[in-house]
């Protein structure tokens, strides 16, 4: 009796949300599946949910439970999102990682950037050439998307074509990189038995017209600033090397001298010439000249398009960043979009660069920007080129990718939404969820790796909320208070509204439970501690309305 | 000789960020100008800048300190961003506060939640009915805005006319209250000498096309609803009773029965009631019964358009809510925008909605919704109706106050930005700056009042971003270290990524460097704290790549 094999696919990231994509997919009996993983991703932290993490990544645990399976890892761009837990994933995984050059030279940065061997990325090249792994067979099919040499991923199995699209636009004129070739495509949907798979980017289904091209945008962008006789100084994505060359193009052409600021965006541009991706770009000056440069002649092209504190356009509002300074009458042109939850951020600096007299111009217009995503209409064109048995949707929030199933329903596709965690067997006709996986995400704080569900940034969201009491009570010889409690107070109100010491407010408090509590509670620290926390938590309540967490302090000089 | 009077205008909050409202004009001699204030708003907290804050408010030390100055207090109308601050900030004010009848129930409300005297708030008509207070004559001209009962101040002095818009909109046809008037307006604005300043609210000033009646949204809300077979769902402000209306009429004209869900929402409407200002409301139905109405005959409309947690759109989108459920099949429709800053909370809704399968519409199309502020063509049908000496921007960010400046020179308006704190005199041709008030921010925190600059707030943010670290040091009679330091970790890695202990790690570091601590060190607590410190944070960087707070207690069995 032969076991039945079976093609499976699994998101642990970015399924579900926008950001930290990693999906995998399998082959073979039942458990036993050979595996590839597609893409390492990270998303950013904030406030509201992971104040103090530095990264928030998939959480890899059945990956790495199951590390011996794993035949290959590819990556599909050198977006974050896509490339930027490589390195600290790699340890648990450590399989061959695949990349086309200029992808792969960044996979390689994150790789030694972690301390893990630079050499394990092995660069390949695009469709034809394939990469065999295990029972898989991939190659990477250029498309169009805002970085340079985003691929979607062919990948064919005993059970037929999987076609993983990973980020892409349709873009015939891309500026840099390759056109999207609906040819091609067209091609690779006829062979053999066509697709049986398509895993489709989602991100913008909600957008109702055709994408428009990276091309339009040189003509206005060189129209804006041929209006202007100040500085101008434009922000984008670091790794949109098109958009950075359609703006350095339009500089040059409006007569003004370019000189790029940030260390991502060098280190992106660099990158991209030595992966021989972008020969032509315009010449540049260096900060130290463009002091010298006069200001109508002078344009820069900055880091920061969603307002990061550290990145140089936030640097340039709040004054001199690298001896260059904005002033009145000067250009911002974030020739980007705000990406939903970086909009305080964005409009901090608006505002600073509003009250240096800075005119600023964003993409309201649509003139100076374009999205590297399909939108809907794109989305169904590829539907319809593809024609796959099934449609899974994926890099998308729940609410993409469940307008995405509607679309592909629509056309009469078997289309099935899969979360982060929900196995998928794709073998039949129809697309069956066959197991559940932990997947959750990994934070990196600092130089260590925490569970999202560890507790450590629950508690401190909960002292930022809260505030924090410690109290320390020490305890003599025969368990005798000796003086009073001493309380420290952080993050709360020192004084109470008439005017009194809250600390002194909750030490009377403590001083006189210790005075009066009898043997049993005295001679056991949790029940110490567990009344010290509703003294404090009450007194604190009272007296300023708050109810803060609490550390307690046991010292005994009692020899146990 | 006489001593010269003046006329002068000093913006404590609203001017330079969209919030905490609070206007004061003055009249007099220099420095014993009798005062007036205009508003006393909130503005709301978030993680990245006020974690644990309840409600923020305009610092008024500088009104306290004239508080016998001030002749009255005025409330043009019951939005938060108004009225929010008045009970907690009255009590150092102490002056009469005048409202219209729906504004004035709001501001009582306010008043006796914060335990003052309700009846400090008197309730005046419109123009032509007139206060006087001190050198000033107000009276309330009635004008469209997102709540009933909005009014423009027209503030009569010696030194000529103010008109204050406060926030507004051209509605010829606002379903609920006063349509906007122009003939009144061309009347005021022609009266004696004209208009003297034109204090305006900018919030829409980058919206380019002229605003839409809340008129022209009830057909296409009824239109939307007649096309749907499970139960629908809308959000909106609660304060926008023409929205109520008009969602609840197109709930009826669709043939459902209405539900209001939200407190905020029942409390808002029953005032309106009160102050007569809406008569013939569609009837509702309670909670308990909408229970047993079938889903495609019911509407039910909810607070929490800006996805905040408690509101009803959140717990509808969590599960059973008064025990009504959301199902596959419903539609949630957000009749409303998303104000920058909560796109993440909105996001969260939306998603939730999506994994229940409840079909959502937005405000994308500009079907649904209106807004209530002026736009740009608006503002310059204003300034061309007033034809004032004076433009003063008002109710906006840097960048709209500046833009609206720019408007108002285009025609030839002396125009001048005044940002908070900012005392202007406008009584001559163009308004000048004669003084920099202190002007920052008071928070509400729990039941007590912070200063912004106190380092509460920030000793929260810090925990939230680095953990805190508390150390216990116990020393006796002879100053010698009694056992080891004790070290509490909270919202920091408990395991090194070796696998060690770190509070073991610090611990250790501590116990050495106390052994080896010389007298002049281990005498003196300020030395011991700096050490320990130092030490804490050497370590943590070390094991875990964090610098975190730390707090040392240090305890002496020594009498001193």
């Amino acid at each position: 009796m032969s076991v039945k094999e079976r093609l499976i696919y699994l998101p642990l990231g970015g399924a579900g949300e926008i950001g930290m994509n990693c999906y995998v997919y399998g082959y073979g009996p039942e458990g036993e599946e050979r595996l590839i993983v597609v893409d390492l991703g990270v998303t950013f932290p904030d406030m509201d949910t992971t104040p103090g993490v530095d990264l928030i990544m998939p959480d890899v645990s059945w990956l790495e439970a199951n590390a011996e399976r794993i035949e290959a890892i590819f990556i599909t761009h050198a977006h974050e999102d896509h490339v930027g837990a490589l390195g600290h994933l790699w340890p648990g995984l450590r399989a061959p990682v695949y990349a086309r050059p200029f992808t792969g030279a960044i996979a390689k940065m994150k790789m030694e950037e972690a301390g893990q061997p630079a050499d394990s990325v092995r660069i390949v090249g695009p469709h034809p050439a394939a990469t065999e792994a295990g029972p898989f067979r991939v190659q990477f099919l250029p498309v169009s998307h805002s970085i340079p040499e985003s691929a979607a991923l062919v990948i064919d199995t005993p059970a037929g074509r999987i076609v993983h699209t990973a980020d892409f636009k349709l873009d015939g004129s891309p500026v840099v990189g390759e056109p999207f070739d609906p040819e091609l495509w067209h091609a690779i949907a006829r062979e053999g038995d066509g697709v049986r798979a398509l895993v489709c980017d989602s991100t913008n289904v909600f957008s109702p017209q055709p994408g428009r091209s990276e091309a339009g945008l040189v003509g206005p962008i060189t129209e804006l600033l041929k209006g202007q006789e100040g500085m101008v100084v434009a922000t984008t994505f670091a790794s949109n090397i098109a958009r950075l060359k359609t703006l350095a193009e339009a500089g040059r052409d409006a007569g003004r001298s370019v000189c790029l600021l940030g260390r991502a965006m060098k280190r992106m541009l660099t990158a991209a010439v030595e992966a021989g991706i972008v020969s032509d770009f315009p010449s540049l000056v260096q900060p130290e000249e463009a002091a010298d440069v006069p200001r109508g002649n002078l344009m820069l092209i900055v880091t920061g398009s969603q307002g990061e504190r550290r990145a140089a356009s936030a640097q340039l509002s709040r004054g001199k960043y690298l001896g260059l300074e904005m002033k009145a009458g000067d250009l911002f042109l974030f020739s980007s979009k705000t990406i939903p939850g970086n909009e305080r951020g964005v409009i901090r600096v608006m505002n600073a660069f509003s009250e240096m007299g800075v005119d600023i111009v964003d993409d309201r217009g649509g003139l100076y920007h374009v999205s590297g995503h399909a939108n809907r209409p794109d989305l169904e064109a590829v539907h319809d080129l593809m024609r796959p048995k099934i449609l899974i949707p994926m890099h998308g929030e729940h609410r993409h990718l469940r307008e995405h199933v509607k679309l592909g329903l629509a056309k009469g596709i078997a289309s099935e939404i899969a979360t982060n965690g929900m196995m998928l067997d794709i073998t039949g006709d129809e697309p069956a969820v066959v197991e559940y996986v932990e997947a959750g995400r990994t934070y990196l704080d600092g130089s260590t790796l925490l569970g999202a569900m560890d507790g450590v940034v629950r508690d401190r969201i909960r002292m930022a909320l809260n505030g924090h009491v410690l109290v320390t009570i020490l305890l003599d010889e025969d368990d005798q208070p000796l003086g009073d409690a001493w309380v420290d107070l952080k993050g709360l109100a020192e004084t109470t509204r008439s005017g009194a010491s809250l600390a002194d407010e909750i030490e009377s408090e403590l001083t006189e439970f210790l005075e009066n509590a009898g043997p049993k509670v005295i001679t056991n620290d949790d029940k110490i501690e567990e009344a010290v926390k509703r003294i404090v938590r009450q007194v604190t309540m009272e007296e300023i309305g708050k109810k803060p967490e609490v550390t307690v302090v046991v010292s005994r000089l009692a020899v146990e």
